[in-house]
């Protein structure tokens, strides 16, 4: 299929399909018989791979094909009927997963955060306890709900992470991570974690498969042994459970195994992400904020932005004013460097049609 | 990975993985950027191949990576919080779906059926309606849940079918069809319907393709033009629109494309069915029911059973008595005619130590 | 309002309305302030009433406002999604409730009991246990509903209570016990237990008063502390937290306070049942169940039926023949001898007419 | 029971008991034997009584115990599983419902609006649309709560509710109303509009009880034939639907009967919280917002709030600064004129103990 008269997605991080390293773990074990619904032996060999960079083997690994399920799976086996979640008003729960968790029968509590950083705090937790006191008439927030990295594609540093934790234990909260972009957290020259401190430090979490290079697939990390002893039961209730299960764990034994593609792949998309800012900054007329991983907001004339969604696909974050618009640029494990060239070449070419390239 | 050191499995049809076919199909789309969630050109030409064999393009698709997520979307999306759907105790979302159904907030009203059919009747409609009538203090049912084939393996014939519709218009009832095995129904020896007759009769349908030869994933066929405006919302809500969504749409592509794989696959599984049941047939103490598509059952002495599960993977269905049980073998796409031959030979084998050979 | 030109009720136990002595109570609790939800004063003697019964004050006592309420709550508070509850095939919760359960996400595992007594044992459970093993893909069994008295009027004893008890404790279930018609029970002469071994025996129960001569209300004993720290969320996030709560705890105290009202009306409608059970006896042509509560199953000619149902009110319950009808008859606290008399005197008249009388 | 130990309540306006004229009805009523769950007589009379308030007849009245058990049964009996409801922040839905509403599976949209009036507005509205566009991952937004008077005792005018009404019909969304107080908006100063004109206006709303001097009850006003048929499933799935639902039917006819006490009792609440405004405004370091229902809002020094808590029962509101609080007064049918003059002459006493009594 050509893709040639189609435009070019700097859009979102799975408008690809899968690295060819893991397109073959999938043919090649494709040709076994396998016992089905995960009790296969791949899930066995990706539990081991994925427990190498988590530093111990004693956690349940579950499979889910998409990260609305992962979160609102873990949501719901984790509460009680009149539990909530705190998370940041942005928050991919609360404004991209079609009230998945309400659905499921749990109150969100929102909290405004800097729109900047889209981060929750000890602070903001505390406020958002302090709103939410009067039992029983209000739902009772038992569970802090974060993404590593942010909707804003910005990373919590070790120390903010560690300071959430705290503030958890004190507020007898659990602490869940949404690891949908993990990956490119963990591949951030912000990262100073690793995948065993997020393992310490959250209750429950999940890695990101789908926006780092797999057909679809995360892999839930269950370290409570009472929530994992009946994890499965959840899963299978959602419809998630899948015959095939093999199919899932097969993608992340190849993920995590030698040879680390895992972090190869995030790694490429935050380079990519950073040659697109750097580019940018360089542009008269154009302001960009830093990027941490793979997303790179940048501020345009609007007008260029128009002529751009000619050749190129991304969203329009929000108009700061009718002359200035700030896009999203997403880059994935697939983006190559030379349609981050095209783009940056197109847009100083629009920017010099009228008078304002190069600073 | 050699599978000599392994059972042969007869216990399901999900055991295998994709058919090279499919297999291939995935691998060739897989070099293309497309737009996420199902708005891809992929989609598209499944939708086309699948009208095919509808006889109409007035439909719309939805796919799904489970059967339990195919059944319980599609459930709760017809029912208001009051209604019931009417279902036999031995359905696979009263048995098999860990309360999927009930976990979106509807009550399954289930009627006893034959054992050996496991088919719903009009009869047994009209009497669950009967015993349901103390509103409001009942639940009000308004669906008809039928698999096709059934979880026994059998196949509702074409008048049974526009029985069940006529019921189900007479007493505004909706009639669902869950189609894990339509495949094998439509290549029963016993079918005189086709995948138009299975549109027109029923209000919502879907067609299996984990167990005829995919990785994963469901086809929902909506032809409720109001239901289907809104369809990818539940979809979406229950974890189940994948980002790459086109991972299952090409697999439907290929299934019902040029060649008709889906017939294919499934003849071979029925086909295979019928090899071991007339090979068990001929055997002195062992009787067997004739299959209708992919399942056998199979009485045999006890003793014998169990030396067989030294071998092979099957599933015990009952205990009718000490000295005899029954049990089911299921063949799939994948299923070798060596391996049936080595069945037979090894249960011939065993029969002759006690006596029982040949009839 | 005249009541002359209606027809007599023994249609159920709550067509009348409240005791005069728990009207008295509610009309002078009016004239205080107290604090809503609750909280008042009124709720910590209507406990104390209570827990003397108990023998404890170690319980908490939350106020519903119907039977239903009740049952979804406690099942809900105590059940995890995957969760389910096993019952009778006719129990309350499965065929008069509209669903209440299954709206709270929960599955009822139903269980064919013997049609006379409509009770559970420990045979039956296990039995349940047997076909719900397939886990994850069963809901897993984690609780037992009964109701004391049954649906059909009859009482569990001690040694049967205790039985069930030891068969969930083995098994890893919890006992919860609806108590609609509890009070019935303790008063039945068949009685040879305690609301304190009620208490020891079940994990959860509740004590009705809708069916005892209150205006509504039914309490629940939550003797679980860790529950009981959570229990009014549950109430409240249902509906049934009433501001003025007052209005159900002050009708309970006067049930359970000085002089034993309870019991007294209890006992009262277990001897209207009684009554009415006698005289039908010695009537030809009328077969009847003796009464453990305040239920009559009687069976007569159907024509009798017809032309009674001119007068009275009441279910016809089951039809074993075109000629033979069973009907239930229900006493309250309210029947009077006077009503009962009458009902006899009309049906001797009409079985005479019909050359039926007398034995 | 003597009141004269306990603190004067302020606090809210369902801390007394129902009005004499009620409970007197329920006292009368109580004689007669009635059809259960809703049939009966009284329901009918009630509905007339009510009906004449609304100028039609062709409406159905449901009867249930609470407001959370009202606000949660209709949300949920018009929505669909992806649709949602748009509130303000401060709703009652939102902050006081223990996540009721999620609990049936309903996200909702929360808009941030005038703290001082608590006021929905189209343009609030169609902000909310506008950032819920993002189908199908976004929740649709199909109906707008809002409550007559609101949380803050505001009373939206004839021409707000039109030109809310018409953004919902612009907009395809339902307007829902929360009537706990709207008999209170009825008898406010500020009312130009009728009973009827609710009921033209809004697609579904209810009248309280519990808040205008019955026991416990909530009228619920259903238009739509289509969800009047099925409403009483609703309720009852709900627990809500009572054994002997006249308890609340011949309340509501008594509080909508001749002499019209409805009006009488909330005009009488509003006059009380006049007075007590009134009153404040005179006193020098005390700012008050002039009410328009039964809630005052008054700015006082710290150490006065303090000191009057000792005697009065009240919510402090909120606290702009350390030296002064915002509380929270409420009246209701039962304050006594005595009440407020005491209460006012303790704050005059605290303020000119302080040198600040008189402007």
């Amino acid at each position: 299929m050509p893709v040639s008269a189609k435009k070019i997605r700097l859009a979102d991080d799975y408008s690809e399909g899968a690295h060819p390293r893991i397109l073959s773990a999938i043919v090649e074990a494709n040709q076994s018989q396998e016992l089905p619904y995960g009790n296969d032996t791949i899930a066995h060999a990706a539990r081991r791979e994925i427990c190498r960079h988590l530093g111990t083997h004693d956690v349940d690994i579950q499979y889910v094909p998409s990260g609305t399920s992962a979160n609102a799976i873990c949501i719901a086996a984790c509460l009680r009927p009149h539990e909530a979640v705190v998370a940041a008003k942005t928050a991919h729960i609360v404004v991209r997963e079609t009230g998945a968790i309400e659905a499921k029968g749990h109150k969100i509590i929102t909290v405004d955060t800097s729109p900047l950083t889209g981060k929750l705090t000890p602070e903001l937790i505390l406020g958002a306890l302090a709103e939410n006191w009067h039992y029983p008439h209000m739902a009772k927030p038992r569970m802090v709900y974060i993404s590593q990295a942010t909707e804003m594609g910005t990373v919590y540093s070790k120390s903010e992470l560690e300071a959430l934790k705290q503030c958890c234990v004190d507020n007898g909260l659990l602490l869940f991570l949404d690891g949908a972009r993990l990956p490119a957290a963990l591949a951030s020259p912000m990262c100073q974690f690793t995948l065993a401190d997020i393992l310490r430090i959250t209750d429950l979490f999940w890695i990101g498969g789908t926006k780092n290079g797999l057909l679809f697939g995360e892999a839930i990390v269950v370290k409570d042994p009472v929530l994992a002893a009946d994890f499965k039961f959840f899963v299978k209730q959602s419809g998630c459970l899948l015959a095939k299960s093999w199919i899932m764990s097969v993608q992340f034994a190849a993920l995590f195994g030698p040879g680390d593609l895992s972090a190869e792949l995030a790694r490429h998309a935050n380079s990519m992400a950073t040659l697109l800012a750097e580019g940018l900054a360089q542009m008269m007329g154009c302001s960009v904020v830093e990027p941490e991983t793979n997303q790179v907001f940048a501020t345009l004339p609007s007008h260029t932005v128009l002529l751009l969604q000619r050749r190129f696909d991304f969203y329009i974050w929000s108009k700061p004013s009718n002359d200035r618009w700030t896009v999203r640029l997403m880059t994935s494990w697939a983006t190559s460097k030379a349609n981050i060239q095209s783009f940056l070449a197109h847009i100083q070419l629009e920017l010099q049609r009228h008078g304002q390239a190069g600073k």
